[in-house]
């Protein structure tokens, strides 16, 4: 076996890229770690911006920061796609408390989930707890009718990689309200979809279904969760619940958009990350990452004096995280323009960690290609270059443009859900040289395509 | 090309291992992450016992700690070596100001370096700034005599690894003081060697050399050295600096060490981290991690009910940072017992980071057992299985018993140059799934070599 792996291990050293490449991505990853713009573009968006949902005055101040990062850093093209987007919001009243038939009282932290509709006062209801969003949908409607359901689901931490974890959790927030509104439950709180024990509650979207009722739905962070459910083995309790946000009718909104033009001006390589984030923290990992590593990524290349072969599309999508109008409009846009021809799309929204490598949603040839650039990349420690889920803003291009690849960046996953859609998402929680690695291995990922697509 | 790609990618999914060895790994790592203590062993390492510098009171009872550990989780033997270690302290006055010709007056963030000695009172000389060790060796002794050397040299950030960059620093904390001598320094402070740029100090053991005067040796925050580079460029200025740190006579200390005897009894396999740390922050990651890391390890195989063919010997050496004497006289120690057959060694001592692999210091043989574990590892996200160094309490075993193969644990390195040997080198910043995986894979790779040698 020992002679087997040797035979392997010299072939994969045996590269077939030219010093030419080798030089320019160490050249690219030296002008991201030592006169990178990431870490202070990111600091900008986070502290002179701030949280930007759709539809707020952030989100277009946002928009603002964007085509003006762009144009300084003199960008072939600059302009924004105008999109219509959904609006929700907050609201100012937002709290929840647990209370025990002696009205002992205990304050929760909470988040209204995105797209949840308001409570119109308060609403108190008993508390019936489910471990599983499974075991709710085996329940009957006599035990659930009238009371405030609490799917206290728990993220399998026995997952390596974070997203699979999550990923189990989701439907638990999508489909809660919905599941408990078919059994007659008042309101829905749910576990945060958050890995630690803390104090964070955690947002993200959550659905309606024309079928049943609209119940107010919102996450408890996950150290109230276990103590509520303690508090439940031991004693009956009831949940007060008080919620101002809603829904309002759509908005007008943009999609921004740099480029370098390519020699072959018409071939497209489209990536990004987006531009919006909830409303609370900073939006710092998500996905303020993904956009100061593609703005990055791009700035550097045109730094170097790189000449694209095929236009390099940056995008800065709008309404990733309620609605996707941004993905969906581009696409649709991208496929009227009947002389472009798109071949590939990359994103980055999975945090601002240190690389790991690319995913790629594509044939198995175009999967041989990616791999084909895993020994270059071996210096700068990524190592996953596999089979895996592209973006959710570039996904919609999959329906415009039959067997395009689409490719999304990897970080480290394990810290992600320590931060995601809670007020804990903040610009000091992200790393500078992680930050910096990522945006290096982004440009140098473009490049490589751009040179062998 | 891809033709190529795809039989080296089908080769290497093909592993040796039998299902058991998937299986029972499999079980570490659910262990490890939803039932490990290793998070809340290191928060009470950290908070019970706190910084815990060789010789201080602190040392002493984090061997009683060690020793209480291993016996609560029941391993079959626990006892102490015996050893004789250096004694430094800091003493309690320690402080720097920088003082232009107007008096104007800056206090400085900084640690006396480990070893030096104190200033008997305050001095002060002109400050004269080299932006590199070598720098100052080409200088002369009349521009530097009776002045306080500043040396200023940055971690280059370009390295990928960080401790590379550590590397071209090294000789800076270790010489600094005697190259400043040689040309009639009265003091010499350095920039600390830390990547970011803040105002955390980072100490560190410094030689002398018995033909040059000793002089005091400090470090100051990176942010310091930057500003006071920039005051030096404006005008002249002078440092006033005050430390009472001395060395006193060695005193006894410990190896802590716990043992899961194997099938055959004599053959052992070390493992281990150093108990001893700096005597700010708190040693999370240096080497605290190291410590819960190998512990947890051993619990884990015994909860799982291992029995192994060697004997597992886990070591808490003493005096990493200051004189390795734990290590020496382990080495020495284990040479005596004539009887044992040290077939391997592993260390973990590089932070409570995400896990990226394995280093191997060994014959080409010995590597390439290493790097056939690595298809095994794929699947929880590991991918260095090279040549590389073990670690400094392990290497004296080199010199006992030739061929022994030495291992370091090798976890993302990005942030561990933010806290190294400075007071934000606390609990808090170590994440508890990155620390857990780290247990697992210790753990793991303890079982394939138990079963493999």
């Amino acid at each position: 076996m020992k002679f087997l792996y040797l035979i392997i291990l010299g072939l994969l050293t045996t590269s077939s890229f030219s010093q030419n490449d080798s030089t320019f991505i160490r050249s690219i990853y030296n002008t991201a770690l030592s006169e990178g713009k990431a870490y202070n573009d990111l600091k900008s968006l986070c502290k002179d911006i701030g949280a930007r949902i759709t539809g707020s005055a952030e989100a277009e101040m946002a928009i603002l920061w964007g085509k003006q990062k762009m144009e300084s850093y003199g960008f072939d093209k600059v302009y924004l796609q105008e999109i219509t987007v959904p609006h929700w919001e907050r609201g100012t009243k937002e709290a929840g408390w647990v209370k025990d038939e002696y009205n002992s009282i205990k304050k929760v932290n909470l988040l209204a989930l995105g797209g949840s509709i308001g409570t119109n006062g308060t609403i108190e209801g008993e508390l019936i707890e489910f471990s599983s969003l499974e075991e709710l949908k085996k329940a009957s409607k006599k035990d659930v009718e009238g009371k405030i359901v609490f799917i206290n689901q728990v993220m399998d931490e026995k997952h390596i990689q974070t997203f699979k974890a999550y990923g189990g959790c989701y439907p638990v927030r999508g489909s809660g309200a919905v599941e408990a509104s078919k059994l007659g439950a008042i309101a829905v709180i749910i576990r945060s979809l958050g890995i630690p024990v803390d104090e964070h509650p955690h947002t993200g979207v959550m659905q309606y279904n024309d079928s049943v009722n609209k119940i107010p739905a919102a996450a408890i962070s996950t150290l109230d969760a276990e103590n509520i459910s303690l508090w439940l083995k031991k004693e009956k309790a009831n949940f007060v619940l008080e919620m101002d946000c809603r829904n309002y009718p759509d908005v007008k909104s943009y999609n921004v958009i740099g480029e370098l033009t390519g020699k072959n001006a018409n071939n497209i390589i489209t990536f990004g990350g987006h531009l919006d984030s909830w409303d609370t923290g900073e939006g710092a990992h998500d996905d303020g990452a993904g956009i100061v590593h593609t703005l990055e990524a791009l700035r550097i290349l045109k730094e170097l004096n790189y000449k694209p072969n095929n236009t390099l599309r940056l995008v800065f999508f709008m309404n990733e995280e309620n609605g996707n109008r941004g993905g969906q409009d581009y696409a649709a846009w991208a496929k009227s323009r009947t002389k472009e021809n798109h071949i590939l799309a990359l994103e980055s929204d999975r945090g601002g960690f240190a690389p790991r490598g690319f995913n790629m949603d594509g044939t198995p040839e175009q999967i041989a290609m990616l791999a084909s650039f895993a020994p270059i990349f071996k210096e700068y420690d990524l190592h996953i270059f596999e089979k895996g889920y592209g973006g959710v803003d570039i996904s919609p291009l999959k329906e415009s443009f039959e067997g395009i690849p689409l490719v999304g960046f990897v970080p480290d996953s394990q810290r992600y859900f320590d931060f995601h859609h809670s007020p804990n998402d903040v610009f000091e929680n992200v790393n500078k040289r992680e930050l910096e690695l990522g945006c290096a291995a982004i440009a140098a990922m473009l490049y490589l395509f751009d040179q062998n697509l």
